[in-house]
């Protein structure tokens, strides 16, 4: 049953679900209820990965993979969703590669800051996250071709809607070629490290917390979308920056505070797995689905990304590609890494 | 003696090379003649390799490196040499960077697909690899240094002729001096790997069949680079992409085609040596060649790559080069290097 | 006491600030001048750079990093200063750039090729290079942050002091930061190496040595500067080329000759670990304090290198971390360094 960390985020969920409905139906001023808001979604995405990691428990490690693919993303989705439909295409486009620079900066840095001032140089070595990382590297490099293409080879400029479509589809279609290796990986190599815990929540819980969470999450990320344009007026924050910063980290970064806890606990291999996993997602999973989405929106969702934005996160990419084939880390690894973050944000500041 | 492949290559080769005369003379359509004609450079430059293998084995292992290095290039070099002559400067340097992308993504991709559907994970550590890779990345960086400097240093751009010339001979150098080391490693490392058979061509034949091919190999190139025109217009295709995927591949991908089945049979060092070999061929000597050759013609060629395919190089080589590095490769790997490679060629469908 | 070299040193340094003296003032040709100032600054870098060495092994070998951190830098600092206040800012921006070209593909080439043709195939593969390796490059991609924002993101543009200023800052702690493990790292991992000699000179010497180089560093770095204008003119040297050759050359490079000695001794992990700390500490602090340091001139330095110098530290600084973290280097890998360094010098040719 739930554990006092549970119940913690399900009643503060509860809270900031109120506060948010609240603050968007008494018009309580935008940036309150685009906080609340925030708060809201953040908590949400926090339980739907709480609540998947207990399904999957149940259902064998293998279909853990499979639901956190399916359903871990389902917040950043609904958001992404009704940006779209408000017209927000330069938000979710910062968001995509926002929460890519989030996962691989931000929260890598933090696990190996945090991992490294309690433990010291940390080892990880596995052949899984070299080639996650080596996949990430090539997914990354698809995902933001049209955008090389737009800026460097002007034929390709009039075709960018029918081209994103196209790489959107090879790439879902890599992500489900890549899902039965993921599920069969997971169960040769995760036989319940130290530290696991058995399931705590019962099967209808988990399923309940699942449906409601997500329900919830549907809801309240309307809520945020449409606190986000006054929000972004009141306090003169450019879109770029609102994508890349606010969307990501609430819709995305937050769930995986779980990676600095393991890193915490010296479980660099799971910690850094869990991590690196998500860009991959977003690049071959997210993004794709944003886009074939736009479709059935008035807003047409391109990969043709801002030329900072493909700047940002190859050199992003490639710098953690090679940090991570060198197999340790320490905390003044992280701390740069963190800084690195701090610094790109702030390019996006001005928009 | 010729055994089964042989003789269905060469009695192949010989259809192919009367086809493509036919259609070259007859006026029986700019396609199909364009065809006949890849396809007979196609078999013809799987012909040399394949006498230059047969030679080397004669002359020792030593000699091998030397014969394929001056000898294995020559069909893509006549077509090189036949398309300046045509005046067709951006086809060849297109074909230039495609033949690097084809043997990176294309054949190294499905190496891995091939090799991993049979075997699983596969793993690969020579130090020889690595530091082909790294030859590699300092070669090309090398090599596109005048097309960087002309998109971002304007001063430059009134000295290409001779910075290309100089950079050329600068590479040509580097190739020269590497080819002793290049002997005596294939010399030490290659003891008969397992599966190798002895030689089965008597002298007097794999002399016969390299001159003979060679001889063909130019007469066709020519016919292949009359044809390309016509077919160009006649198929809608820009001269980029009849550069960067139709040379490329006719050229020079198909005879390394011997690396897919080397990687079926689970000899990953050999069969990724003898992929990546090429690439680095090409930027070493090749492209080079081809710059010092232009001087003979009314053509001139530079080092001034448009900025697509530089970015498109670099970035597959540096990715490429990550995950050499890892050692690791299996059949997913090498479906997303093809689909990168796919969308790649895409890009470069609108010329 | 002095040994022969140092010997040779001083009395050079002696003769070469003399001829600086005499050429500044009796006026006896711009050229002259500037090549005995050249000189002078490279033999009191050297100089500064021994009796830090000398002056660290006496204090504990603790305090060698945090000496050599502080003041092996000092007379780039010079120079930088007062190029600055001449107004020089793209001569600055360019030898920042040029001094870790120049350490990265220069000496470490040299190093790679000197070793390499005496020793074959050198190993090195210490945890602390490639944590260098990683660090340099995060520290680089924050760097030049500043410069791609500004090539690629136009709102940025108007924000280039402040900015340049707040990563300055950020990269000058990250400095600070890394000194103690920097500290505790030399004290562990280098107990005495074979080779290594016991302080040849005493405490007294040491200091007067060191005291007497830095005084006359300032001088001659005044001179130098003064020099360097005239006969830019004179030899039709662009500001970018004399920044990233002449400057960094004579300012940093030489006193890492060290290495390349210590890699013909086949002490290849220290070799490169000498020569790539040397970047890490431009990026880390002699870049940024050379921004603060403008504060105070009537010149303003930022972080905008030019796209071409982005270019060139970027694919350099990516191209050696890989070749790196394979752990091997042979002259032939040495030998394309050389040449690339070379290549990418030519560019800068024509300003």
């Amino acid at each position: 049953m739930f554990n006092r960390s549970d119940l913690l985020i399900v009643s503060a969920a509860v809270v900031a679900i109120g506060a948010a409905g609240v603050t968007r139906y008494a018009h309580l001023g935008d940036v309150t209820a685009f906080g609340c808001a925030a708060l809201a979604v953040a908590l949400l995405a926090s339980l739907v990965g709480r609540s998947v990691e207990q399904l999957g428990e149940r259902l064998g490690s293998g279909g853990t993979g499979v639901l956190q693919s399916a359903l871990g993303n389902l917040p950043e989705l609904f958001i992404g969703f009704f940006a779209l439909k408000a017209g927000l295409t330069s938000v979710v486009q910062a968001s995509i590669i926002g929460s890519m620079l989030a996962n691989l900066l931000l929260v890598l840095g933090a696990a190996f800051l945090v991992g490294g001032l309690k433990h010291g140089s940390q080892k990880f070595d596995s052949a899984q996250i070299r080639m996650t990382m080596v996949l990430l590297l090539l997914a990354t490099a698809a995902l933001v071709m049209p955008a090389i293409a737009h800026g460097l080879h002007a034929p390709v400029s009039q075709h960018e809607k029918p081209l994103s479509i196209v790489i959107s589809v090879v790439l879902l279609a890599i992500f489900a070629l890549s899902l039965p290796a993921s599920l069969k990986r997971r169960a040769s190599t995760d036989p319940v490290p130290a530290g696991h815990e058995p399931p705590r929540w019962p099967l209808w819980l988990a399923v309940s917390v699942l449906a409601g969470a997500s329900v919830a999450a549907a809801l309240v990320s309307d809520w945020f979308v449409h606190a986000l344009e006054p929000a972004m007026g009141t306090l003169h924050i450019s879109p770029a920056f609102a994508g890349l910063v606010i969307v990501a980290i609430a819709g995305n970064a937050i769930e995986n505070v779980v990676g600095i806890q393991l890193a915490a606990r010296n479980q660099m291999d799971f910690a850094v797995s869990v991590i690196i996993n998500s860009p991959l997602q977003i690049a071959l999973l997210m993004a794709p689905m944003l886009v074939l989405l736009s479709l059935f929106t008035a807003t047409t969702l391109t990969l043709v990304f801002t030329p900072l934005l493909v700047a940002a996160v190859l050199l992003t990419v490639l710098t953690v590609a090679i940090a991570m084939l060198d197999g340790e880390s320490n905390w003044l690894e992280g701390a740069v890494m963190i800084a690195l973050y701090a610094i790109i944000a702030t390019m996006f500041w001005w928009g």
